[in-house]
């Protein structure tokens, strides 16, 4: 056996995390990127992009649940959902437990969607068939540029600012997602983990401001997104989606039938107080 | 420069973090233990125990302000504080920042006091030069049996249940530290990390249980403990100890003038709410 050793944080902060390979599964480069996908006894299946680890089969459900769930309950009532980025599938299996209309998932890279369907089924579950998923194999910075759609939540599930995710951080990108989005509806985005990427999120929420009446985040342990907590953007023109109680969340949780393993509503609500040096990079 | 491996979950999870090394400051093998600090180019100095991170100046602050904090101001009267294990001295720094008339740190390592007093002075910044401060260089176990005194709380800052700390996680340790409990006292405990060690904390709650009224943890995300979230088991015959509001913590923190980088009330309240595959270990 060998060691896949993540190279995200070595060069910044010399730290590297590192999963035993019991057997590489697939490994394939497209256009824009190199995907490998490898067994480890632990974690299961993982899933890298230019050798960072983007989800394991084990962990998943952290970072999958909360991306989707939050926003979903707290609008209580979104029929169309909007998915840039995500190609995995995983958002979108959550988002689909919910009564939408319709989710349209817009990812760059189809490779990244065919490579997942064949090799970590697991996190798409089906998704990509259900006929509510309308999937397009587009530029999401184009797509929301473009499209005279409107959505009740768009979801940004980019990974970070480097390659191929990079327009994805932009005030322009944002400015769009914005006109593109109905009375009430949010916007909820990947902003890294404060602890190494401080400037993700404070980049991420100053470009924000501008646009919305109430911009946050929220904060999530994904064990495998190493660094502690990691930080999801939030932008709404409606400060009461943010202060929506347990009890009705609950109660939309229950009338949706769906289980979770990380989501809670009380772990929603608490996922929005924030440790004084998360808080500080909003200021 | 090499790298530093961290061992601790390699043969149960085929999984490491591993952090740059541009000087080794210190090495010594004690009686218990093999000590090392070395330079690692973000963290500043890390203190590993027989090849276990036991914490780094980058993010000490997590755990030693969660592990004071959130008991002295939800109990908001202590006095007598009993720390056992924490020879590293973050814990006790944390302490006397409270107007507490006596802390008592045992030790069964006198080594790791000197060693970490020498290189890593930051820990303890000088709380075993405080008047209130008693040191006893012995086994915690042997000193909770033995001992006539009583205290409002008592911080169990072990390592893991392997090596000194074994003896740490036991039933007599824990039904030792609930006689020398004053009424209204409480105890918490460093539980694991659950996703990579869910029987830590299962295990330590089942021991609490039948001691005591009201058995809880709370969560932390403590970079260099790596795997998300870390429990800390909360003890106590007092349930109103954990229902304790924000304006009161506030209230008290203010009081006693401690400013804080992760621990805040709303942080503290939010600590408690678990994620379901967390709650599921203490049912």
């Amino acid at each position: 056996m060998s060691w896949f050793e993540e190279a995200l944080y070595v060069r910044t902060c010399g730290y590297r995390q590192g999963f035993l390979v019991e057997r590489e599964v697939a490994r394939l480069k497209t256009e824009f990127q190199e995907m490998a996908i490898f067994e480890s006894p632990f974690f299961g299946r993982v899933l890298a992009l230019d050798g960072i680890v983007q989800t394991t089969e084990r962990d998943e459900f952290v970072y999958h649940e909360m991306m989707a769930h939050v926003p979903l309950l707290a609008h209580g009532g979104a029929r169309d959902v909007l998915i840039i980025g995500g190609g995995d599938g995983g958002v979108l299996r959550e988002v689909l437990r919910h009564p939408v209309e319709r989710a349209t998932l817009v990812e760059i890279d189809g490779g990244v969607v065919d490579f997942c369907r064949r090799h970590m089924p697991g996190l798409s579950a089906g998704a990509f068939d259900d006929p509510r998923t309308e999937l397009l194999i587009v530029d999401g910075i184009r797509y929301v540029a473009e499209t005279t759609r409107r959505f009740d939540l768009i979801i940004i599930d980019s990974t970070d600012p480097v390659g191929p995710g990079e327009g994805l951080f932009t005030d322009a990108f944002y400015a769009d997602c914005k006109t593109h989005l109905n009375p009430g509806g949010l916007i909820v985005t990947q902003s890294g983990v404060p602890f190494f990427q401080p400037d993700e999120l404070r980049t991420t929420v100053r470009r924000l401001r501008p646009l919305f009446a109430d911009v946050a985040c929220y904060l999530i342990a994904v064990p495998t997104y190493v660094g502690g907590l990691m930080a999801l953007g939030w932008g709404s023109d409606d400060p009461a989606l943010r202060g929506v109680g347990e009890e009705v969340l609950a109660e939309r949780q229950r009338a949706a039938g769906i289980a979770t393993r990380y989501y809670a509503p009380a772990v929603h609500r608490a996922a929005f107080r924030l440790p004084p040096f998360v808080a500080e990079l909003l200021a």
